[in-house]
């Protein structure tokens, strides 16, 4: 088992990079907007990749192998791995994606929020435990609450702003005054008052085109990560088309089940390759 | 170690109790409204308790013994145990609870929230993987997320209202419409269309008297946990008289650091104890 924050970004030649111009280099050096989420529910694994913390493990890391290739992100959804008393194998899984895809973004999905020292535990267990590079969070709580996981100019925090479930409409798109909803008000202030360190990201689900288009308006250059294509039905070309940057980029378009699950036969990794790069060239295609 | 969900509510001759059930039934077994917060610093643990996974186990269970007859609740902030990798001690927390102090309610202090089959998964974490009997929950995600956490009569969720922290202000108190500001809006949501079950309860930081006040005339019945006395400034006799339901109760009062860090010294369990002793005196001084 590793030792926890063994290895750190300086280690590996990141030293002093802002989180921004790590984000950049990886969008460069993949030529990927494509995000792939782990979000491994041990009721679906093929049994092809055996049992146990050591099964979910070898799921994950064949998972990865399959398709960096077609990836800048990788996306671990924290609250599988809790159910399943398997914090060790996210361990694992962050560390080989440290080792082993280094210029890979970590994205660790565990829309944490909480306030003042218990704030501070939850970016340790973020960016030391868990060595993310960036980690998701939720805005109720506000500024001070958000400020210790935009502390380190080198890490970064996508905020929930306009998610992709049904349920989304019930206080996001609230009007809060000044002509802004709840969801602009929280895009506003993300991207200006609460990350002086210029690092803050915001989650914008890709079932709803038309309010990606006015965050895309209102925060031209803060990195969006999108869930809700595949089997939420998000639309990739109207992802593309409406929040890609002046500089083609500024997207982390997330799969989850749609590449995990592909198979549940011996050829999952197979699988699970083929779908990652469908869905690359999906996103090619549309930003022509 | 435990076996995951190897005791339930049921074999402890809870079957079919509802929450708020559980919880009149915890108030009137105890006659206290002190919910002691276990927020475990490893920075902050006195040396006699020991080191490690096995120190802080001592610690938490000797806190545990010497508060309980002044409490009826105890709140682990997950947080603290994520950051120490310390997942399995939580466990035996939870368990040596659920066990020896069944009559006290468990609440997990997590802040959850997440959407479809990722917080059906949270929810497996709070209730099935720790025991808990209630489970704090973000709401900036809309009803369709909170439902998975409100889905167990037998269980319940605390949801974020009005929050005790500075930062509160930035989103809590926007004006929404309809007379509404954003908490209010969800405090009539989660007590009313998002609890079908009459199972959530409202988080609601000590440290605003007023907007407690209006909380409990729109939620006459709700339970409410509260942060924010001790440390953070709160006036307990203010919380008492504008928090507690017609009946007298509907307040989780919570104290952490002022209780588990009342002594540095080997007396930190009988510092705890009077600590824990002289909050439930000055809540029922107030009561009258």
């Amino acid at each position: 088992m590793i030792a926890v924050g063994a290895r750190s970004g300086q280690e590996r030649g990141m030293a002093g990079m802002t989180f921004s111009k790590r984000l950049e280099n990886a969008w460069a050096a993949t030529g990927s907007l494509v995000c792939v989420g782990l979000d491994p529910d041990l009721a679906r694994l093929p049994e092809s990749a055996g049992r146990g913390d050591e099964g979910l493990w070898v799921f994950l890391r064949e998972i990865i192998d399959a398709t960096a290739s077609s990836a800048v992100a990788f996306k671990p959804q924290i609250a599988y791995f809790a159910a399943a008393r398997a914090e060790r194998v996210l361990e694992r899984v962050m560390d080989y994606l440290a080792t082993t895809y280094p210029q890979h973004l970590r994205v660790l999905d565990s829309k944490r929020g909480d306030i003042g020292s218990t704030a501070d535990q939850y970016a340790v267990e973020s960016f030391d435990r868990y060595q993310a590079d960036a980690v998701t969070v939720n805005p109720y709580l506000g500024g001070d609450a958000v400020a210790p996981f935009l502390a380190r100019p080198e890490r970064g925090a996508f905020l929930l702003c306009r998610t992709s479930n049904p349920g989304a409409r019930d206080l996001q798109d609230l009007p809060v005054g000044e002509g802004e909803v709840l969801y602009e008000r929280v895009a506003r202030l993300a991207t200006g008052p609460w990350s002086p360190h210029g690092n803050a990201g915001l989650v914008v689900g890709a079932t709803y085109p038309e309010e990606m288009a006015r965050l895309r308006a209102l925060a031209p250059t803060a990195p969006f990560l999108v869930p809700g294509v595949g089997a939420q039905g998000g639309d990739v070309r109207a992802v593309v088309r409406n929040g890609r940057t002046a500089a083609g980029t500024g997207l982390l378009i997330n799969s989850s089940r749609g590449i995990l699950y592909a198979s549940a036969g011996r050829d999952f990794a197979a699988a699970a390759a083929r779908a990652a790069a469908a869905l690359h060239t999906e996103i090619a295609a549309a930003a022509k």
